[in-house]
C-alpha cells in the first residue's frame, strides 16, 4: 500500500488496511506492506512527462533538509521519520505511521516535528533509538528513494494505491473512515470485485461538481 | 448518459445502456437519455481552469465548419448529425448513435461524412427528414450548446459519464464490450453499488502503467 502523510485518503487507506491485517486469514484478513509515494514529486511540474522512474526529474528523496515548499519538506521529514521508525520493525511501523496519520488528519494537529514526537511516543517507539536511526539520514533516503522508483514505474499517481497480487496497482479514495471489521472487509471487498469483474474496469470516477455520498 | 463518438469507452456504455433500456422494468431495465459531450472541448487548454459553464472560453458548438483539428470537425459533424436524427424520435435516436459508434469502433471506420451517411440507413432514418435537419445549422448547435452547458456545470471529464437520480455523475471506464443482459446488469450493479456504497467512493482508477484485465 502506497501512502503519503499529507493525503486524508491514505489515512482512511491504511485504517482500512489495519483493520483487516489485525483479522484471522480465515475472517477475511489480509496483508499489507507499508510504501511511501510522494504526491508533492508525483504532481511535480518537472515531472508532468514521467513514464516511470527514469523520467523522474525532481526527487522528494534529493530535497536538501530546509529547503522547498512547506509541505515538500514536512512529507519528506514525516517519510524519513517513517523510515527510522520502521527500523523498530513491522508492528512498531505500523503504530508510528497510524499515529502520525491520525494526528494530522483526525486531530488537524500541522504535520510537523512535534507531531512526529507525539506519534514516536503515541507508537511506543524506543526514543533513543528512534533519535539514533534518525540521524542516518543517507540510509533513510536511500530507502526512501527506492520506494518511490517502485512507485514512478508501476505509475502510481495518487493514494492510497494498493499493489495487487497480480501486479497491478489501482487508485482507492473514498471519503469516509471505518475502523468495524465487517464494514473494512466489504469496502475492501468491493474494490477487488470492481478490479477483478469481467468488465476490465479502468476508471469509476464521479465528476467533480457534486461531493461523493456520506455515510 | 454523455458520450462522445471519439470515445471508445462511451461506445462500450452505450451498448450497454442499450441492452438495459430493453429489458422489462421487472428485470432490471433502465432509462437513459443522450446527452453529448465533448472531449475536445473538455481537454482543450484554454478551459484548463473551467469550473463550470461560466469559465469554458473555447466551446465545440461555436467552431466554424471546416476549421480546427481533425477530431474536433469530425466530433462536431457526429454531434450534429446525431442531434438532427434524434429529431425522428428516440428510437431512430438510439439507432443511429449505435449505428456510428459500431462504425467507427467497431468496425474501424473513420468518423466522416461516410460513416455517417451508412449510420443514417443502418438506423432507418428518413433519409430527405435527415438531410433537411441538417441544414438547420443554428438550432443543432444551440441545442448541442445546451448539452455542453449542462456537462461542464456537471464536472463532466470523460465518456461515458451517468448523470444518477440522485443529481450525481460518474465516469464508468471499462475495456470490455457485452451485448448479454445478464452480464450488463451484473456491470450496471456493481457501478452503482459503487456509487451506493457506504465508503463515499469517490475513485477506484488503476494505475497506468498495467492495463485492465481483459475477459
Amino acid at each position: 500500500m502506497y501512502f503519503d502523510f499529507l493525503c486524508p485518503y491514505a489515512w482512511r487507506g491504511l485504517e482500512l488496511a489495519n483493520v483487516l491485517r489485525a483479522l484471522p486469514g480465515d475472517a477475511g484478513g489480509e496483508t499489507f506492506r507499508l510504501r511511501h509515494f510522494s504526491l508533492a514529486q508525483g504532481n511535480h511540474p518537472d515531472n508532468a512527462a514521467a513514464k516511470g522512474a527514469g523520467d523522474v526529474r525532481w526527487w522528494l528523496s534529493d530535497q536538501p533538509q530546509g529547503e522547498g515548499a512547506a509541505h515538500q519538506q514536512s512529507s519528506l521529514d514525516a517519510f524519513l521519520a517513517h523510515t527510522a521508525a520502521a527500523r523498530q520493525g513491522e508492528e512498531r511501523s505500523w503504530a508510528f505511521a497510524l499515529a502520525l496519520f491520525r494526528r494530522r488528519h483526525e486531530h488537524g494537529q500541522a504535520l510537523d516535528e512535534a507531531a512526529i514526537q507525539g506519534a514516536a511516543g503515541d507508537a511506543g517507539l524506543d526514543t533513543a533509538q528512534f533519535a539514533a536511526d534518525r540521524q542516518d539520514d543517507g540510509g533513510l533516503r536511500a530507502a526512501l528513494r527506492r520506494e518511490l522508483e517502485e512507485a514512478a514505474d508501476l505509475g502510481v499517481f495518487g493514494t492510497p494505491t494498493f499493489v495487487l497480487e497480480d501486479g497491478g496497482a489501482a487508485y482507492y479514495r473514498f471519503e469516509n473512515l471505518t475502523r468495524d471489521p465487517q464494514t473494512a472487509r466489504a469496502w475492501w471487498d468491493l474494490y477487488r470485485t470492481v478490479l477483478d469483474s469481467g468488465a476490465g474496469i479502468a476508471t469509476i470516477k464521479r465528476a467533480r461538481n457534486r461531493p461523493a455520498k456520506k455515510a
